[in-house]
């Protein structure tokens, strides 16, 4: 009984490891399609973010089933909380990373980020991509100072945010508000991916230490 | 026991309410706030966030606390996860309605919104607002047609959505690239206040039913 039910625990975390690992993988693959018009690359991120709906689902689940039948209490009751918190961030991450697809293809053959600003984005998604490999490692690890890290790392993206801001609005753009209105969501999608990257560190500092690693809500609408 | 176990479970429920009230509250002065150019509308929206925030902390303790000393199982273990899972709607709720506040604040004593969309927001706001009351009868009554009745509501956000977006790309915008940012960012705060208050209902009717209401996501990123 017991056994089964550290299996179970443990299939959890590896339900969320695979979760992280997807929705990592899909903010690259989008960022690709994104800033070289790949229609095939967006259908791809597109369509694959299904599995990562199941997988919240069914993580869901199995979450349920746990608390029915093996009753937890303390820490491994607060590992099953928290466990459903963090895959409703993930499966939130895997729907920015199609929206970001999502663009590519609506503006396919054309290209949504003009070529002044496809440094700055592609800055965005590699940040993206690495701050959600540091939450697998979180996850795997539970290490608090890796958890605390990310939220550092975390500014370079608020930073990136604000400068897609300035150039918007300084005056001298020239691309039309098409693509300054996609440009403003895409900034937004990537600002909203890092932020659930850290909710999820933020969560597991919590889980480790019980103490909440700051107040909540990175989350900053707009540039000062 | 047992009369402190339903207790517990009802105050989940009115704690439910309690955040659901305030910020559908929050989001018909937010769009005052934003549409008349209030600062001090816009402060107080700005503030009372966080006492939503502290009621989701509150209720998710509570939670906890009842599924450590009362270890419900079947529907009523379903209605704590729920529970959990609504509570951080309505907290999105509360932040979402907080940036249309902070919009307001930013560009005071400035209009956010040009004249010749106040109409479509002052309907997304107000349809917010009624969207999250209907989200409070379902709370309270359990309601499954009011839960699947919200859905159908919904569909009209959808398409002041569509209308900011047909406007903001028409070739004929007179306002500049800064409003339009800003544009795009309130028409996507409506948008995604009101996905969550039908997740709320969602919620519902699969606590109720066992069956889920339909394929989650409401969230279309890009008018057609």
């Amino acid at each position: 009984m017991r056994e089964a039910y550290h299996e179970e625990l443990a299939s959890l975390s590896d339900g969320l490891v695979e979760m992280a690992r997807l929705v990592g993988s899909a903010i690259g693959r989008a960022t690709t399609a994104l800033l070289d018009a790949d229609l095939q690359v967006a259908e791809g991120v597109i369509s694959a973010d299904v599995q990562v709906d199941d997988l919240q689902r069914d993580l869901e689940e199995r979450a349920i089933a746990l608390l029915a039948r093996q009753q937890p209490v303390a820490t491994d009751l607060r590992t099953v909380v928290t466990s459903l918190r963090m895959s409703a961030d993930l499966e939130r991450c895997g729907d920015l990373a199609r929206h970001v697809a999502q663009l590519a293809r609506l503006r396919y053959p054309g290209h949504a980020v003009p070529g002044d600003l496809h440094r700055t984005v592609l800055e965005m998604g590699q940040l993206a991509q690495r701050l959600m490999a540091q939450a697998v490692e979180v996850l795997v690890t539970r290490d608090v100072e890796a958890a605390l890290q990310l939220e550092q790392d975390d500014d370079r993206m608020d930073e990136l945010h604000r400068m897609i801001f300035r150039h918007l609005m300084d005056g001298r753009w020239q691309h039309g508000v098409e693509t300054a209105v996609d440009v403003t969501l895409v900034g937004r999608y990537y600002e909203r991916f890092a932020d659930h990257a850290v909710s999820v560190a933020r969560r597991m500092v919590f889980l480790v230490t019980g103490e909440h690693a700051d107040e909540y809500t990175a989350d900053t609408p707009f540039a000062p």
